[in-house]
C-alpha cells in the first residue's frame, strides 16, 4: 500500500520529515484507517529530551508532517480525486500547536492519529494525538495551507 | 562566555535540540542580550522543507529548546541568583505554538531571538521570533514548566 507521501511530486518530496527523497530525514508514512490518518514511527535512542523520553521538537515535526500529509489526503478526498490524480495537492504549515500531555517513553514506536476537522478552500485544519504503548502523549493541531503552483512546478 | 545550555546538569543534558552530551542533536546555544535572549543556528543543507527553504519541524525545534533555556535563565534572573547557583532550574515544554509568517530562506544563520512575556511560580511563558537574513520567518511561543526535581537526580 502506498503512503500518502509515496504521491508527493519529486520536487517537492525533499522534506526532512516527510520527504521520500530525503536521506537524512525521518521519511515519515502516513495512511487512512477508515477516517483517521495513521503515522508509525520508531525515534532513534538520541532522538531523547530528558533521559528515558522523547525529544519534543521530534514530536513537533511528526505532528507538522503528518499535518501536512493528512492535508493533502483529506483534499484528495474532498474532491473525490484518486492520490495519483492531476493537480498534486501538497500542502505547507501556516500554524502548529502541541500540548505536551505527559513524558513520552522513548524505546518503543509512536502513533500519530490524526484528522482532518476543517477542509475549506486552500486551507485544512487537522488535529493529532500522539500514543506510546497506548497512552495518548501529546496532542497538537495544524492549520496546512496548499503550497503555491509555483513550487510544484507547474 | 557560557551559553545557558552550558549550565544545565549533566544528567538533564542529553536533549536532541539543547544538551551539550547528546553528540546527534543541535546544541543550540543561548545567551542574553539586554532583555532578550539569542540563539543563533546554521541548519545543514538537508534540514529543508521545499528546496531551499528550512524545515518547519527545525523551527519549531529551536523556538522549543529557544524557550526552555531562556525559562531557565528568567527564572534564575526572577530569583536574583547567578545560574551557577545551586538548586538548577531546568524546564520542560508544556505547550508551543509556531506561526509560519512565510518561508525561512535555507543557508545562512537563523537568529532566534526571545524574552520571558511571564515568571510566574514553577512557569514561563516565552516568546520567540525566527529571523533569517534579518527578516521575521516565524514566530513562536512556549509555555515552560520546570522539570521536576525527580528528573534532576536530587
Amino acid at each position: 500500500m502506498k503512503a500518502f507521501q509515496d504521491y508527493y511530486p519529486d520536487n517537492v518530496a525533499h522534506c526532512y520529515g516527510c520527504g521520500n527523497l530525503n536521506a537524512h530525514g525521518y521519511r515519515i508514512k502516513t495512511y487512512w484507517e477508515k477516517d483517521e490518518t495513521v503515522t508509525r514511527f520508531r525515534p532513534e535512542p538520541f532522538h531523547t529530551a530528558i533521559p528515558g523520553y522523547v525529544y519534543g521538537g521530534l514530536i513537533a515535526s511528526l505532528i507538522d508532517c503528518h499535518g501536512t500529509g493528512t492535508a493533502a489526503a483529506a483534499m484528495y478526498r474532498a474532491e473525490g480525486r484518486a492520490m495519483d490524480s492531476e493537480p498534486p495537492f501538497r500542502f505547507v504549515t501556516a500554524s502548529l500547536r502541541v500540548d505536551y500531555l505527559k513524558p513520552t517513553p522513548l524505546g518503543g514506536e509512536l502513533e500519530i492519529r490524526g484528522r482532518a476537522k476543517e477542509v475549506k478552500g486552500r486551507k485544512v485544519i487537522v488535529e493529532a494525538t500522539v500514543y506510546a504503548g497506548g497512552v495518548a502523549t501529546a496532542r497538537g493541531e495544524i492549520v496546512a495551507v496548499q503550497m503555491p503552483e509555483t513550487f510544484l512546478g507547474e
